[in-house]
């Protein structure tokens, strides 16, 4: 596959059996909205590009509780499906597509060999790796340190910045799942989102009336 | 310095020149329980290796509030504390010495060339990563999935450990900065497990008066 240049900043640092290595071994894949491309560490499908669409990282509880940990978005690589090249890594990600997605898929294991022998490819994963750490590191504060209202508020901003509107389709039971809180817990607060006026609730679907609102709450919650 | 092959895995795979640049670089240091080595990303001192004693690495909320990230014992590598020559690492990380420490120093700038040349210097990098990434994701999950009840007892036994005894010495003020909670929310637990009779209190002390009672608590008290 030709234009892996495209989408790694280390492409003219390799050699030209490293990069016809890489390229024999590339693949673009389609996944429909709510197919799952990885489930913890036992899977090891390999490195992930986006080339269209929207993946989603999130891990589980032990009473199946989820919580979004970060988004892919288009050009994003997601590292973690390939987690069985990593030494030191000991915990189960999820990746599912949130949207219809193609992505560039290279085999972990054809990977691994060009990131052992090179040193621009292994601190490219070393910049992956402590980039999607920060965000994590990020979630943790919210977690810890934000109320629930705020991080709603957050979470319903993004989606609306994702879906690219104020109308958006979603149910409570998602928002559990990005947030890492069970569903009723969601819909008591989003009730009294709509009591104040900051949404208006349907059927798996729910729309933004306050914007301005929205996001005060969103930034000013900080307990 | 010498004697450096003894901590690093990626020794033998370094050239001669590499070898002496960072063993011309390294030098041995003594800080005092308390002292602060690294506060956050304008700090960039360096890859720290444990000699002896005992760091710990945590993260202050907006609030000022401490979350114990992980401890670094003895052969343990420091990597945040060179947070700066990691490209994507976007947080701010606090080590200090928990106890008296030795620590072996090579700065940050010395030890990224070589982790720009080498490869196995960079994979043995990625791999310190992802395991700074687990320890934090189970502390998420911690903070998400159990309860306060259960991270106290948890912390209790971890101290013990680390002490080396069930007579204690920390403050509520440091339980609290573990656990990433305020000082009166510990206290009133802590009151909670002396009426239980798992603790017994005193000032800046505590001591473990039921151990089984303890470890059941720190397992078993999923929500």
């Amino acid at each position: 596959m030709d234009g892996l240049g495209d989408y790694f900043p280390f492409w003219n640092a390799l050699t030209k059996a490293q990069r016809d290595r890489l390229a024999a071994a590339a693949r673009e894949r389609g996944y429909s909205k709510g197919a799952m491309l990885h489930r913890g560490g036992a899977d090891c499908l390999g490195l992930l590009v986006v080339l269209s669409g929207r993946l989603r990282a999130y891990v589980i509880s032990e009473e199946g509780r989820e919580l979004t940990l970060y988004r892919l978005l288009e050009r994003d690589v997601c590292l973690l499906s390939a987690a069985c090249m990593l030494r030191g890594l000991r915990f189960d990600v999820m990746v599912s597509a949130e949207a219809d997605s193609r992505v560039l898929h290279i085999p972990a294991e054809v990977f691994r060999e060009v990131m052992e022998e090179s040193a621009p490819v292994a601190n490219y994963v070393n910049a992956l790796i402590a980039e999607r750490f920060s965000d994590v590191m990020w979630l943790m504060d919210q977690v810890l340190n934000k109320k629930l209202d705020a991080r709603l508020a957050a979470v319903l901003l993004e989606e609306r910045a994702l879906q690219g509107s104020g109308q958006l389709s979603l149910t409570h039971e998602q928002l559990g799942g990005h947030l890492g809180s069970p569903r009723e817990v969601v819909t008591r607060m989003l009730r009294y989102f709509q009591e104040e006026g900051l949404v208006e609730l349907g059927r798996g679907r729910l729309r933004i009336l306050d914007l301005p609102g929205l996001e005060a709450l969103a930034e000013g919650s900080l307990r």
